[in-house]
């Protein structure tokens, strides 16, 4: 894994607005926001994508999404807010280090812009098939 | 909070495709893919957004995301993929129960749509004091 922005921003060589910190966890504010609050969560443990990270980092990421989520609103002010998390350059990751993004979604549009187009309606059969392929890949991890 | 399809999926009066599921979390295929192996994950704790939610039911959603989206990868060959949860109408939230979305992004721009209009580079010094708010927010929660 190459070292990037986020392992800098750990090992306190660069510097970052931090709004948080334990021994796994780590979150500080976006520096190009797309609305006010944009705030960052990373793993301490070097991971590129969530399916590289361990069970123990990711229930350690999950578990102080609430807790950071109340506080962005309650700073903020915001109502609304997107969390995202980005895997390979396709689904724009920018920075290969996991990242889960909360994005406070404001009145007058600021936020998260989502695309949101169906392929239809689930197969019965197909999705029957697919869900037993992908809970047989679960059951043999 | 409104009783929603999730909560008639998770006391079986719903039938889904069910990919995983332990005493606090469920994962099952959305009806309405944006891509094929489109997988919908969600507390078995009733909470309308992730700031509802205990840090417990939280933590077991995040420690079950590695492998589910390692098993998605598998059965459908997909590569990268986003993980995206909405909290609130304007956010693009449809069912008030809380679900992390967990959507392959295809080689054919199938998945999620994704817009990013950063409001500009964050100033120093309103970023620190942001950072200080939301951080006195978490220490006093």
């Amino acid at each position: 894994m190459a070292d990037t922005i986020f392992q800098k921003i750990l090992s306190g060589d660069i510097p970052c607005h931090q709004v948080y910190r334990d021994d796994q966890v780590l979150a500080f504010l976006d520096i190009s926001p797309l609305s006010e609050g944009h705030t960052l969560v990373i793993p301490v443990e070097p991971a590129e994508t969530v399916d590289q990270l361990s069970d123990e980092s990711a229930a350690a990421i999950g578990r102080v999404l609430p807790r950071i989520a109340r506080a962005v609103m309650e700073a903020t002010g915001c109502k609304h807010y997107n969390i995202l998390q980005n895997n390979g350059a396709p689904a724009h990751q920018a920075v290969f280090h996991v990242h889960f993004h909360i994005i406070p979604k404001y009145d007058d549009g600021r936020g998260l812009g989502v695309g949101w187009e169906p392929i239809g309606t689930l197969d019965r059969d197909a999705g029957a098939a697919l869900a037993a392929r992908i809970a047989g890949a679960i059951a043999n991890d």
